[in-house]
């Protein structure tokens, strides 16, 4: 399923070694102004360049190939393109028989047949979720003032990254992260119960992102370690707010009006430039494996404007169920 | 959105106090031999009675009321019905200008602009949970030999589950717990990436249970803090076994065969028998609240089913995807 | 597929001889006054009784189980049943080696494996559109003051339909007929190409009523036969209206604010008092097959307040997506 | 809504002047051998230049831009594109403030706020369906050996087909036209009630082909002219085969064995070489309106490979969710 969401809807498309990745964007309100200049931002804290991130440097120029005239959104659906420059097909062929621990290769193969194009990691690609930022951009204009805001929080169980990140160069190992992700501004009854809650629908898109193992909600996991009395945010506004907010915003699968609040656990980097053990598919034998390419130690790293793309996503459906956001861009 | 599924599809419906609650499951194969017996054992686990669990006992008997003849499954939509006999709707008329903290009183009360069925909760009650374990009994048939099993963990942040409740009851208060999800003998290649990876989708109807706060897959939260040379899952076989299973047997959102392995965090219950804060909303003052009606100590107890059905629901709809389960029932 | 709709989403189950036909109703807004009565006039206009229709008589009281509450629509799904009171299920069992012409016992059987129920049609029963008007009753309701409305406009090829009805019963036959269906104050601008054009999705939930063989819209099968210059609406004021109305008022799948109007074939009922061949399933042999049950002589009487419903589900959906009509009904 | 299809799904974009015009197919079997010439025979029996058609020529080459990897679809999602070249944007521009009649321009025009791309009629072009016949191209292969042919069996009201455009021609004026469509060696049992029944998907899909205005299958609108006795289709063997074909090879909305026989009116092509009459949305004074630009004289001619391709999307999604079709192609 390459599509998510109800009326405003994306669909999303490419593979790491193709000629492109790209997402088609449908349902978006009409008249929203939209330049190249509004994915600046994001896109560069998308990509990869940074300490810890791989030095496969592309410019991840936005193509906006339809939906957009004159500088404002159409109605119509649209699609943007990013090209595959940059790539290294000769480093991924001879991993063919021996699938990368933790990565998607062997399932891929054996979902598809051995038909998947498999360099680069194909369509499982973490380069796909450059269409999921490009749409974000998109959304979050949609949604101010709502605000999506995410950040690591910690790096290798450390709340110091940058030691952590340096820890795992040296050991030319890789390490995972913790995200959290703060909504702001929220309007009071976005969720659309009983299966389309809050919670299910931001766990839903944030899950289809590459490396993700973990999704809490305000107090998470340690709330089921409290007690009731403890754990009930206590109202005391009639428009909702709440002292504490152990529910993260969300009451029944609605949005109460205070921040909408969860983590997000993200394993470490699958490739490590230590050698690994794997099974050669063709012989059945036990073989050593040093995976090469290149890759990010801390891909948790470039997470975050990713988990906040999705998220905004969800709330520009929402609001555009709930008929916050109009047909017709109102600014 | 009451509709949840592709090709298996449910839709619930119902209040606490309405007449009944009950779902909907289009798409299920002709053929399935089902009788009343095959639901008892689900049932009995999800009903009220235990200690930790509301003292409010209700039969609880399916009624199913179309899509079975002559006891199997006739391919045409399976409605299934329980009726709402045990209701005391008194309790809850006065609490209707003071939410109650932890519930979604005050979010269903503004999105649905004061109209909503408040009594019991209404269509927020747990109860609406019936249906989802009826819909998971007959999942669970369909994807038989693959294996649901789901069990409490912890319960207030102990494992022993008994003392904690204990401790619970004698301080009038209430408290959560973590439920671990086990699936066995899961086929290898089901989930539909980008966006139905089989976390999406697990996730995503989890969080539509009432009073779930976080879903962890595999090594979760901890396997943020792990190496990725020690978090990595060494492939042994062909057919896809790891050693370990940190990815909670998916990898690229696609099922290895390996057990797929989830946990879900439950928050305390919100209703206890201690006085609590909240505002009265047409006053605007800041009140105490007495919760008299009956309820779980430990709403968690009774979640196991319902993450086994839910997680049943979603394997069966990828198993009918991907053609392992056909359109006829094959036994 | 038993669900239509995207935010006004309907659910269709039950059998013709079961407990109940019914329908659930989701994402209907909030606050809508709904009462028994309102059900009345449609109800009575589907119903059996007038001549040529079937003398299968029953009181079709809707029962509203869940999504209304002290008279107002909750915002929560709401389920309509009708109890199936006056079966004759010893009328069809003997027809089950013997296929009916026309009827979907055949396709039906082979389809579901011998799974069906097959008395009186089962889930394929012109029964099922019971929950349609229901629904549309509703529909009607949002949609005002936009009108739906349709009428045989021609039975058995005669525009004098009583006199085509008694001709049909004196020859024992049956007869359809064609029904013409005008939208008034429609706003413009409903409809979401590419695939959800205004045509589309009428004629999809059209061509699911039983015995629908054709739909055109506008000028019609007729109109491919004019000159373009002839065809062409002449636009004369700036709000879109236009002198003649050949595009049935959609151009480009959207409304253009002019009446929609449409044209609707409905066959001969397929039972008839006459003698007809089939094959013997069994035997292979073809035997005669006189059809005892009670039927309709013409049940293209029956088919115009159900084809409202369906139109008027379509537009409800579409005002709503259009944010015409919004989450809370402001009557 | 830009998507269509449940199993075997497509997303259609872009505008006639924009940089190309293109369709994302996403849930295709992998292993399905496909190259550029697969596309060349549909791709040319739509192209215009045939007498009767635009002399707007493009090349149309598709260009394969993802989901298949070595000449084989991989089974991610497979885009693709074809390139605008033979433009001319002003052409149109000065129609902006005098919409055409028959023409989407006023409606777009008024839906999207008047930010829709107008250039040629902008997303609401025939030339979207060039992705259409590309994805019915792949369609067709999947389905192989059902077969689905469709052709013009009459233009301007006259099975002379090419007498009928001369006189157009000669006239400066435009005809429409009707379309029969046949598939043959239909598998029983395709088809999903209530609402997917095959009428309903074939219908919708049609229906989203511009210039279409009626669809009726088997006896359709002349079938509501005759006996029922005469209508029904005697059943001789017990594979489903009947005498006659007025069902259209569908009971119940599901496909009895014989051939789908169904006929498609589309009208006139809306642009003429004759004055107009329209008003000038600026003025609000009606205008004479000439259009220049290059247009059809019968657009029916283009239409059957177009409707051949919607007809095959929608069977291979059937087959699909019947398990004909698996998941990986079988050849």
């Amino acid at each position: 399923m390459n599509t998510f969401g109800k009326l405003f809807r994306i669909s999303i498309f490419g593979e790491s070694h193709g000629e492109f990745v790209g997402i088609t964007i449908d349902g978006c309100p009409a008249g929203l102004p939209l330049t190249l200049a509004d994915f600046e931002v994001d896109l560069n804290r998308r990509s990869s360049g940074a300490k810890g991130t791989t030095p496969r440097k592309e410019p991840d120029l936005p193509g906006i190939k339809s939906g957009v005239f004159e500088d404002y959104t159409t109605g119509a659906p649209l699609t943007i393109l990013f090209d595959n420059i940059n790539t290294r097909s000769r480093d991924y062929t001879k991993l063919r028989e021996t699938p990368r621990p933790g990565h998607a290769d062997f399932t891929a193969m054996k979902k598809y047949g051995g038909f998947e194009d498999y360099r680069g990691g194909g369509h499982f690609s973490g380069r796909l979720t450059l269409g999921l930022v490009a749409a974000g951009v998109i959304a979050k204009k949609l949604i101010s003032p709502v605000q999506v805001t995410a950040a690591l929080q910690e790096a290798g169980g450390s709340t110091d990254i940058e030691a952590a990140i340096d820890a795992a160069v040296n050991k030319r190992d890789s390490i995972g992260g913790i995200i959290g992700c703060t909504v702001t501004g929220v309007p009071l009854g976005l969720g659309e119960p009983f299966f389309d809650s809050v919670e299910s629908l931001i766990s839903h898109i944030i899950f289809s992102i590459p490396a993700i193992k973990g999704v809490e909600f305000g107090s998470g996991f340690a709330g089921s370690r409290m007690w009731g009395s403890e754990h009930n945010d206590m109202l005391v506004s009639t428009e909702g707010k709440t002292v504490t907010n152990n529910a993260g915003g969300i009451n029944g699968g609605i949005s109460n009006g205070n921040d909408i609040v969860f983590r997000i656990a993200v394993k470490p980097t699958s490739s490590t430039h230590l050698k690994q053990h794997t099974i050669n598919l063709v012989t059945g034998q036990m073989v050593d494996l040093e995976i090469e390419g290149r890759h990010d130690t801390c891909i948790a790293l470039r997470v975050p404007v990713v988990a906040e793309a999705a998220t905004a996503l969800v709330l520009a459906d929402l609001m555009m169920q709930e008929g916050i956001i109009g047909r017709r861009y109102k600014g």
